[in-house]
């Protein structure tokens, strides 16, 4: 057992688990109502072995719940057009109830192109324009599933967002941008950190909630967390090493989540979740 | 004279003159070769008087650098369905460069709908959920116009984001959240304030940049900013009163906004300049 300091353990599997339970009984439901199951497509191109690991990892999960997933492998010699056309072939296929495209595709594809081929009620992993305003503007559409697995990990834990300082280190257009977002819509006060912040460490002081979205091993420093703050990691490096440098944070955190077992789990979660959301949507 | 305390006034007359005066030579070079003018709808629901003070500004003024604008006044009675098949068959219309509906709209109207009408090839007054990512993910849609205005204007006074902390008080969709996003692709480090915000005139100290955009008179004292800060003031209230204390905040500041005569004329700058991009992009 870790030594987590002074701060309590946020168990992302268990936030996933309570998620997928339910997700596996509504796919069961929507399979008893059709006739069929919700049908996820993941498309992965070319052949890096992270990424076939990722996308074996979600296809697992979507059987043991009940979603079909129809899985589209393409060469690493795809072309921007070619999978701009198959995913629009998706979006309209209505046999298809969600679309994954595994990120990052391989660099001579342009991926917002390939991204926004993607029908808005079929974007299960928020990753469209659509989707990201939808979450800037509080509307409905579907998340980016890490961020979204972050703020379940935050419910479940109780931690209420409205008027705390959280600061995001990270702007992707997939997790950092939408995370903000998302906890600006839950009324905190949201600072986006980067790589071209001044005197990083001196803000991150300053919040109630840190969420680390860098993608650099042990990155935030724990003398750099303010004692009692809550500290997400998104980070997942080789070595199943977070972003945060766990131990140090430990000592002076609130509530923290562990690599591996916090936030990854939440992620695919919600991916599930949002899948059978779409399908009953599409019959609705 | 204003005294301006230390500060030097940033005009945002002199800035929009130049957009402005750079905009009616290529309205004029569109309208040689094409041989009409480039032509922007103005869509106005109900008789608020402010509202319609605004539209026949903007109509002006377009009249004034060569842009042919196209009025539809409405009934305030007018439901959300009539104003989304009026909008769609403007950004249908091949005669319409580009389409401003000016807002606030009545309260009955669902608002966003009638937003999301406008083409996004014709969203020269960027309130698109279409336009609000590509400004978040650095691409080449339109801007919404204050946020865009306030750029320019930092450009004109040589104010660099990159690395600067920039406080933006206010997340409407149309105003502080795009302002974030735009200062945020610039490298800025970007916090968004608000009203559930604790400690506003702490967080404000820390900014390099600060951007009041919250609607309520001389809100942002002078003893919040930081000596030496950049100071735009978003804001028009009855009685050409910005959000910002002005003569407080102009003792402290490094630069700052006047109101009137700062941020308001660029937003109708930008517009104008918008809708010329929009008619040359329409005939490439």
């Amino acid at each position: 057992m870790t030594d987590t300091g002074n701060a309590v353990l946020m168990s992302g599997t268990d936030v996933a688990r309570a998620i997928t339970d339910r997700t596996a009984q509504r796919a069961a439901q929507f399979a008893e109502k059709t006739g069929r199951k919700p049908c996820l497509a993941t498309v992965l191109v070319g052949d890096d072995p992270a990424s076939e690991t990722y996308v074996r990892m979600k296809r697992n999960r979507c059987a043991k719940v009940g979603i079909e997933s129809k899985h589209v492998p393409l060469p690493a010699s795809t072309t921007t057009a070619q999978l701009v056309e198959l995913i629009t072939d998706l979006s309209n296929d209505p046999a298809v109830n969600g679309i994954l495209l595994q990120h990052p595709v391989p660099a001579h594809i342009d991926e917002r192109a390939a991204f926004e081929a993607i029908a808005p009620g079929k974007d299960v992993d928020g990753v469209t324009m659509h989707s990201f305003a939808d979450m800037a503007f509080g509307g409905k559409g579907f998340a980016s599933c890490t961020p979204a697995g972050i703020m379940r990990i935050l419910d479940a834990y109780d931690v209420d967002p409205r008027g705390k300082h959280a600061v995001v280190i990270g702007r992707s257009p997939i997790l950092g941008k939408p995370m903000g977002m998302l906890l600006l819509a839950r009324d905190a006060t949201v600072t986006y950190c980067h790589s071209k912040t001044q005197d990083l460490p001196s803000i991150v002081r300053t919040a109630d909630i840190v969420v680390a979205a860098v993608g650099r091993p042990e990155f935030v420093r724990g003398e750099w967390i303010k004692p009692g703050a809550v500290v997400l990691d998104a980070g997942y490096n080789e070595g199943n090493v977070g972003d945060v440098a766990f131990d140090e944070a430990a000592v002076r955190a609130g509530l923290i989540t562990p690599v591996p077992g916090g936030v990854g789990p939440t992620t695919i979660a919600v991916l599930l979740e949002q899948t059978v959301d779409a399908a009953f949507e599409q019959r609705a």
